[in-house]
């Protein structure tokens, strides 16, 4: 059961009259708990507290933050069937992929404890005094990773559990020695307020500071605005849309003191068809793309919303789209998802520059315009999210590859190309390389490792800080920076 | 000789009809050679052959580059005293201080050569396929670091040889990959344009392509303006004051695409007395204390502008204003550093909460204030770049923490403490290790080692990116973002 509080370090509050509830996502039903609006006084104690317990967490060992983590992911699972179902309801989602997520979640707990469990994990370079070096002695120098302080994190709506109160962004702000000041996302506030309870079970039965982990509800702006512009918090953890990330982003380097943001803002993820794959790879590859157009109803940031081919191979858009119009659309996270792919549809469908290939009313879709018309038109470029596709018909491979050039920033890309035509293409793999944080060979966007080679990132807008990941072991290092010590015996 | 053009690309320009010429710092008096103000041709020239040589440049091998610096290092020496005589003379920095920096750096552009021949450079981490992994297989992934793209460069007058054309920032831009925009600096343009010819000589006879290096002039705004929200720019490195480093950051992030800036902007480089040390070592600690901060005219970025220490110690800073008594000013970089030292000094001089210790009408200077007048008067924890330095008196420990706790983010803090004393208060160092890039014990903060482990960088206002180092090789960083490989054969 949940009771609508925001979580307040150790203690609870939900002082604020403006309230809003968590809905069934396949009916649009309200949840019966209500969720207040944040108060400016309820998010100054919340922050406070993070800033009161940075000093004592970051100096907690790593064996104790790693001990706090399995904790976490331990009360997860002792949540059981209620985290299940309370999120099946919120978003729709299929109980068999909420299973899986709840794995992918406490699976990605465990990495960050194995990760910082080796003292590998803080980059320690030592340069070894040499007393007698001329003109000067050198000192003796120790480099190491330190916790930035508090962090800001912002769930996203499609991966209730992954993505969201205990996913990647807080995680490994946790793991890296940050307290953390969660925005429980609105389209799943019980499914937050479960995670949140048994992220505080676990500060407590392994004596972490009140303060290490607040979490605060919000429909509305200002909460996240708040958050983001108050002093004591040092850096902010982003998964959502452009508008949403940009926009936090704008602020956070306007503070007086700018502190970094980690948006993650989506993508519309390249994937390259070359000739000899079609050929002889026609029916899986039809298979594979049409099967991640469509998974999880599209909602996913590496969506293969963007297809390139040669004109040669035009008629392979056919056998996609006979896939397509096989496969249901599914039920959206929620309605104003389900509105926005509507109107991104019908904008395409409606544009006079683009093709629909698939028949569907309602449905997964696949369009395509000649690669002339993009330069004109940009918007065929923007992010419809859910399961819409739109390919460019490039004259040939020096079309191809200024199409390639001219995208925005990715989070992938993919080129799909048998063996010897890879070498002969290699001038496009560069070139994709130029605009994403992850290129696939012959494989598809969706699915995204835990792992530590892992970049889930990308050249703005894909994020709004390329040199970074939010998946993987690698994404604790957003929440440090290195201290070196002169002169000190260690 | 000098000729005051643009070195663009391969070619040179000088078409602008607004000029300026370096000056011989010691007289006023002007150099013969007439530089000219970048035009938005010559400018948009650099940028563009930056661009296109960057996909070339990029996939040079890491030995390729290595032989590229080298060869940098080398025609450097080879300009011989010619680079002396002229560094020395806009600087008015003395003969032996300009040769030492000559071979730093040398020495700095060879760490970098080392350091990306190691192939661990480019953090590369594989994790293998496992391709019976269910319920999916798991790919094969592997991240590399890898550049960024072209970057602008802005050098610093106070290091015209060390933090210049070929300092650190460009130098380490360069190993990444990333083929450099520089800005001179109008303090030092003759000295500029030998160490840029020596660049250029370096990057054709080792066949690197053209826009590697390019070099423009400017005095005003404008050139950094347009330089910093330049489209095919994808990052900015800089030393120097705060209005100018944070000037080039709020335009680096109102750009379409936000870039990151690495801007270091100077601090005052806190340093604690404790009592115990100050009554064994009370002599060279005076020693020390006033020949750091009278090193180079007072003119670095680690200049100790700020002592800490308690009420009952107080006599401690006569006996440093009595060494800097009889220590003379020094010639300073330029007309303008020299007249913000006196204005800036002039305001702590008649300041009513501030007492002057030292006697000098003009020369280096020692002032101090009770803790508890700082907080009205956070203009006394304003840089006044020279050897100027103000002592905060504090009444306790807590006090003194508390002081420490509210600074502004700082390049370094440095404690000085006996043993004994040290374990006793190392709360004192946990409050500076949260202010600073660099903690010292019993050293003072001049004398930046180039080294793996150095970190010159700190919390903002120190640089606009405390997560990154501009001096030692972990510099290189701040130009490369992670990129994942997935299903690729290597």
């Amino acid at each position: 059961m949940t009771t609508g509080e925001h979580l307040i370090g150790f203690g609870t509050s939900k002082s604020g009259n403006d309230t809003f509830y968590g809905k069934f996502a396949s009916t649009g039903n309200l949840l019966p708990t209500s969720f207040h609006e944040c108060t400016s006084e309820e998010l100054e104690a919340a922050v406070q507290l993070a800033k009161e317990a940075f000093p004592i967490y970051r100096k907690k060992t790593d064996a104790e933050r790693a001990t706090f983590l399995r904790a976490i992911a331990q009360e997860i699972v002792n949540i059981g069937d209620e985290l299940i179902e309370t999120a099946c309801a919120e978003t729709a989602l299929p109980t068999a992929r909420i299973q899986g997520e709840r794995g992918r979640t406490t699976g990605q707990i465990e990495a960050f404890a194995t990760f910082i469990s080796d003292p590998a994990w803080t980059k320690t370079i030592i340069d070894p005094a040499q007393p007698n070096r001329e003109p000067l002695p050198k000192p003796h120098l120790v480099q190491k990773q330190i916790a930035l302080g508090p962090v800001a994190v912002f769930g996203a709506s499609n991966f209730p559990l992954a993505f969201s109160v205990a996913g990647g962004d807080c995680i490994s702000a946790l793991a890296a020695g940050c307290p953390v000041v969660f925005k429980a996302h609105p389209g799943h506030p019980n499914t937050c307020e479960l995670v949140g309870r048994a992220i505080l079970k676990a500060a407590q039965s392994t004596g972490m500071p009140e303060g290490t982990f607040s979490m605060v509800h919000g429909r509305k702006h200002t909460v996240g605005t708040h958050l983001v512009q108050h002093p004591s918090i040092k850096a902010v953890g982003f998964t959502g849309s452009y508008q949403g990330g940009k926009a936090l982003f704008d602020l956070a380097v306007r503070r007086p003191e700018p502190i970094p943001v980690y948006a993650e803002m989506g993508s519309i993820n390249p994937v390259v068809l070359l000739s000899d794959r079609i050929k002889t790879q026609g029916e899986s590859l039809a298979e594979g793309l049409s099967g991640s157009i469509c998974l999880g109803v599209g909602q996913f940031c590496t969506n293969p919303g963007l297809v390139l081919l040669l004109k040669q191979d035009i008629d392979f858009l056919q056998k996609v789209a006979d896939k397509l119009n096989q496969m249901p659309l599914g039920t959206f996270l929620n309605e104003g998802i389900a509105s926005a792919f509507q109107i991104g549809v019908e904008q395409f469908t409606k544009h006079p520059k683009v093709k629909k290939w698939t028949k569907n009313e309602v449905g997964p879709n696949l369009f395509s315009v000649d690669s002339a018309a993009i330069a004109q038109h940009p918007e065929l470029l923007e992010e419809v999210f859910g399961p819409s596709t739109i390919a460019i018909v490039c004259e040939n491979k020096a079309d191809l590859i200024q199409v390639v050039e001219n995208l925005p920033g990715q989070l992938t890309g993919t080129i799909q190309a048998e063996k010897e035509e890879l070498e002969a293409n290699m001038d496009i793999v560069e070139a994709l390389e130029q605009r994403v944080g992850r290129i696939l060979l012959n494989g598809f966007p969706t699915g995204v490792e835990v792992s530590a080679a892992m970049v889930h990132g990308g050249p703005f807008p894909a994020t709004t800080d390329s040199r970074s990941t939010s998946v993987g072991t690698q994404a604790i290092y957003r929440f440090t920076r290195p201290l070196c010590w002169q002169g000190f015996e260690f």
